[in-house]
């Protein structure tokens, strides 16, 4: 096991090594992290809604003024996807992520709108070593994306399997993680 | 509340209302329905991935041949965004729909490949009317995405608010729900 992460100045802490270097060890139970910013556009959020989710109040302006949420909001899950990017980008590490089997207690707390600018905060809940394959391990992150006045508006537990340390010599070929 | 569903040939619930007038109401615990099927091509794998979830195996197909699925996959959120585009189009009401707090026990089950054609399976699991706002309901569906195959690639249980018959006299202006 690596040493703990050192703390920032802001209190969150950083990762020792970079991402391309990065195993499941790196990954501390207990360890804080914080990302971003990402800004989401009204042309992005339509963009987003029309292929994906199209209701009226995430593509249509004028009738999102009329509608429950007194203007446009971004899908809920054009809100995942953004975490996402900040997550893929700076969390996660390159060679040794092998997807995810899946997110508990997904919550969509605030309504985002246009100009919104969201950081993503996170909290390494869990890490252990698979017991059938002792060459990965599974991480517990829990994960909240908040807004420019500091109010969360997404949160999930978010599971991951990494790869351990050397244990990219013989990958298996059917791996249980699928997103 | 309405009679039960009608039973449709594949065993699955038609309603008896279209979108349009669709309500709280109109929605019963065991009602099952069937949707799709929607295809996704290596394209818009590698174009939603490429600003949303760029690891290699979901952007890059020479990366992904080496990679921990033996090829391409899409983004986890991906497949939830196809999931909502047949959840958005042919199961929720359109002038009802309130949005979602969240999702509990989203599982990607199976790697999503270009060319697969996905189907949408959904059992509404509980509906209940508010408590602190008789006006709408909420809605528990749990969600199967399907493959061409008769394999499921994703789960999960989506909460969905509705509002009730007549309930959009007087609608409130900061309603619970944000996705």
């Amino acid at each position: 096991m690596t040493d703990a992460p050192s703390a920032d100045a802001d209190g969150s802490d950083e990762f020792a090594v970079p991402a391309d270097e990065r195993y499941f060890e790196d990954y501390e139970a207990g360890a804080t992290y914080e990302f971003g910013t990402v800004t989401v556009t009204e042309q992005e959020i339509i963009g987003f809604a029309a292929q994906y989710d199209p209701q009226s109040f995430h593509v249509d302006p004028a009738a999102a003024q009329q509608g429950p949420f007194g203007g446009l909001i971004a899908s809920g899950w054009h809100t995942c996807a953004l975490m996402m990017r900040l997550f893929a980008e700076h969390y996660l590490p390159t060679a040794a992520s092998l997807g995810s089997p899946g997110v508990d207690e997904l919550r969509w707390l605030k309504p985002v709108r246009p100009g919104d600018r969201l950081r993503l905060r996170l909290r390494v809940v869990e890490t252990r070593r698979s017991r059938s394959d002792p060459r990965r391990g599974i991480v517990r992150t829990f994960a909240e994306l908040v807004d420019q006045v500091g109010e969360p508006v997404l949160s999930m537990t978010v599971v991951s399997l990494l790869l351990a340390r050397g244990g990219d010599q013989d990958l298996p070929t059917a791996p249980p993680a699928s997103g």
